[in-house]
């Protein structure tokens, strides 16, 4: 039963409707933005009627999120070819797959500029907000759930907006969020926060009620985040970071509170995250986009005092135990809009800590996060460059090997560059730590090669290295050969497949 | 002979002292701040005579700067082994040699970033500050000349300071600089910029006067730029732009002021921007790194009303025009340390377009400004990286080919990423175009074939694209052929020696 309570401008319960209706006002060729991030706040009930209703008639939209979408709603709608175009952030492994077949355009962009871009009109113009919410205000302002994305931008643009409430959210989430639009670019406001837990703006997304074209009722909880299973390797990167940061204060350049802490997603930047509730740290926040199980481990542990971020996306354990005793978390987080948690200014005052998780990094110190093998995405880019560019200390952290072995993830040359070495100071994999602060290219790669590879690729990654080095540069290179272990793994299955000293000059 | 009133706290008038006097004071294994900025301001007198110590002496010492010398200091002192390690830019021919020889570490940074890890202490302390001057107030304060750069962080962190009082350059220089420091990244200060031309400092570099250990009287012009001769593919470049922005206007996302420039170094970008001149714009203004002729040149023509910038670098002619008639130009420049000109925050505030010259571009638009086939660098990131993540709307020119078409500048794959395609919004080359906003890899691919790439190359890029994009992914690549061309390059001296076909599967 829908609780109308929910809806407190009373005039819009005669909105009410079922999902499909809903569904039923989108129109092929619309452009939709759609709350969610990191599979949190997602549209539960609308999105989903439309991937059934495109299954038997010809309807494609370009869909704008915050960032993922649970539920498998991305997989579905792609599916259905009933998208258009996709942006800026996805990770479903249907809708993946679908993309690296050409069958669908998707614009990977870093998560900070898409709400700067739909406002400079680089983008097409949004008909239609679809926006999970938990209560609508008496004047048609909407409370957000666990997530806000780009849901105040969706919402100040779109033409009209359908608000999915959601029973499974419980209404006293309200206060919790931090919503600021800041203005066109010219002359555009300064952010001033210089503080993790400082408010800059409502705690609702305004809303003219009259844009408000559909009302639906949902009752379901977000997708689960997906929970890390023991890992001996993040548990090595977590204890080196350890040692790290211990030795950092002791020379003074970091206090036991550390900085503002971003972490990534992937399982390693969970797990490692988790493992700061092993150091001897005290009144640590976080200014981060996605706030994780071990957001809230290090809550408990009573070592984080703070936690800023855009959306709360927690294993089935831990959103029962958030939320059941919610009024002990609610002073505690504060979620914001993703050109705020992501923003350069921010993120450059606060002097963030930022850990990210590498697909494969190169002995130079670049970093791919979005693309096996420079062709295939994974996810995106997602905010990694945002934290990674503005942060006083970028880390990235990877296992040093994937599939078992067959693939090292330290290589001569990233096939992709998300991240050039000048915003990488740190990366840590289960074999060790490499500081890169202070040191030129060749440096970096002798730190890189000692510290961090694994011994099964350290010979033919320094005689890469070396041989590189005898034809000179500033960042010595064998083109021929750069992409040899990629190509080795293509043909034979391994990177071992056959040894780069074959090529031996 | 020296003007001593050039000098308002007279005791330091006993710190008078010849170069060779003052440049015994930099002892081996020492950490040096030197003014200068793209030729200008730099010092021409002490770190000239610490080249030629050091041809008889061992003494090796960090040298950081503002960004490049002129002089040919950095060949100098290169040449007699007297650097140990370099950063944050350089440019110069004989230095760039033993750099990519491996003779020389050098730090490549992001122009933005070096006041901050000095601050930080990511980078070693600095013993001695050597800065050129117009004048010394009677506090010890410092009025520097044609650059700002990194001198005001230089003298703050720095033991003691060597002072150039420069007598070639007018004392009436004094008040187009605006000194701002800002504090720890920790709290930090916010910026508040939010006008080209306001001013948020000093218009003098705060010096305790015990600090000042020397002082060297100088009359030496700063090496003038390089002017550019005709080029017809500037022209191009520069017509093909001034068409963009005119949609851009007809459209309504700009106005005939367009927003605050900032123009990079390299030929084409000096004068694409003197092209600006031929348009029908009004009240342009630049919030830039380097103010060349360009820029004048549009002052001259009444179409642009104020330029921020970090260092005037100009050509004799230029240099005489300006110094000539001060007065008329003082009100409408101002010049600041680089953190601030290259600040991201400032940067996103004001909404600047970027205009920067790329050394080759892929066809998914990612953009190489630095390493000639991925190993010998050229002269480094500079500010290039600042602008072109943080503009509104980050532009890259370059010609379609260099050395007489035996080098294609647009390759299938970058062989250095210093820009990767999520800051690169406009790749304009002779040839054409391209709009790459709104765009997915592929999409960003079929446009650079069709607009930017040179007819020689055409066929041979389609081809790698075509043939990529059947094995899929979301940037398809076939990585044993995707530096094909540059091996051509390597082998037969022409891009055009064996063509991808040959690789056709
Ligand atoms: C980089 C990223 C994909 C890592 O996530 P993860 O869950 O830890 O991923 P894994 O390391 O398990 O790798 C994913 C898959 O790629 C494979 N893989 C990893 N590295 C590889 C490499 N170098 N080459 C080929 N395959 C590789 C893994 O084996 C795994 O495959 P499987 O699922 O078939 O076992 C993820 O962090 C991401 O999307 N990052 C970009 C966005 C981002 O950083 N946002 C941060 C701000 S929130
Ligand atoms: C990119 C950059 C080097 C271009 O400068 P430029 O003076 O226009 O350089 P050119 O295009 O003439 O190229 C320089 C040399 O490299 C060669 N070259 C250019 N592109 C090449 C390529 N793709 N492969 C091989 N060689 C190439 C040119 O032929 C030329 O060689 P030559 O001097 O022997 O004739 C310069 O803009 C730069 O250093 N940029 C980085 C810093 C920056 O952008 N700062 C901006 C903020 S101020």
């Amino acid at each position: 039963m829908p609780d109308t309570s929910r809806i407190k401008h009373t005039k819009l319960t005669s909105r009410i409707m079922p999902a499909r209706e809903a569904a039923a006002l989108i129109r092929d060729g619309m452009v939709i933005g759609a709350s969610g991030f990191t599979r949190s706040g997602d549209s539960k009930a609308v999105l989903p009627a439309l991937a059934q209703i495109a299954e038997s008639e010809r309807i494609r939209i370009t869909l704008m999120t915050g960032a993922s979408l649970g539920q498998g709603t991305d997989g579905a709608l792609a599916t259905a070819g009933a998208i258009a175009m996709r942006l800026p952030f996805q990770s479903d492994p249907v809708m993946r797959t679908i993309i690296n077949q050409g069958g669908l355009p998707y614009i990977d962009e870093n998560l900070s500029e898409t709400a700067a871009h739909i406002r400079n009109g680089f983008l097409p113009p949004i008909d239609i907000a679809i926006i999970e919410a938990a209560s609508i205000d008496a004047d048609g302002s909407i409370v957000p759930t666990t997530s806000v994305g780009n849901s105040a931008i969706f919402v100040q643009q779109a033409k009209s907006v359908i608000v999915e409430i959601n029973q499974a959210v419980p209404v006293e989430i309200r206060g919790i969020h931090d919503v600021f639009l800041p203005e066109d670019p010219t002359g555009r406001a300064i952010l001033p926060i210089t503080e993790v837990w400082q408010r800059i703006g409502q705690d609702v997304i305004a809303c003219d009620p009259e844009k408000i074209a559909a009302i639906v009722f949902t009752n379901q909880k977000d997708s689960p985040a997906e929970t890390t299973s023991d890992n001996a390797a993040a548990d090595a990167i977590a204890s080196h970071l350890l040692h790290f940061f211990e030795q950092e204060i002791a020379v003074g350049r970091l206090t036991r509170s550390l900085r503002p802490i971003q972490a990534g997603i992937g399982k390693i930047a969970d797990a490692v995250l988790s493992g700061l509730a092993q150091g001897d740290f005290e009144h640590l926040t976080m200014y981060s986009e996605v706030l994780q199980d071990s957001t809230f481990r290090l809550i408990d542990s009573g070592k984080m005092d703070f936690a800023s971020g855009s959306s709360v996306t927690l294993s089935d354990d831990c959103y029962q135990r958030v939320f059941a005793d919610f009024e002990h978390y609610r002073h505690k987080i504060l979620l914001r809009p993703q050109d705020i948690t992501n923003a350069a200014e921010v993120i450059q005052r606060l002097g963030i800590i930022a850990i990210n998780t590498a697909l494969e990094c190169d002995i130079y110190g670049n970093v791919n996060s979005s693309h096996i093998s420079g062709s295939h995405i994974v996810n995106g880019i997602g905010g990694s460059a945002d934290f990674a560019q503005n942060s006083y200390l970028s880390i990235f952290v990877t296992e040093s090997v994937a599939k078992a072995g067959r693939i090292s993830r330290i290589v001569p040359m990233v096939t992709h560059v998300d991240h050039s070495e000048h915003d990488v100071d740190v990366i840590v994999t289960e074999q060790g730590l490499a500081d890169l602060r202070g040191m030129s290219p060749r440096q970096k790669a002798q730190a890189i090669l000692r510290h961090c590879v694994h011994p099964d690729y350290h010979d033919v990654l320094s005689d890469y290295f070396e041989r590189a080095c005898r034809r000179g540069g500033h960042t010595p290179h064998a083109l021929e050969e750069a992409f040899r272990l990629h190509t080795n793994l293509a043909e034979t299955g391994s990177m071992k497949g056959r040894v780069l000293m074959d090529a031996a000059e």
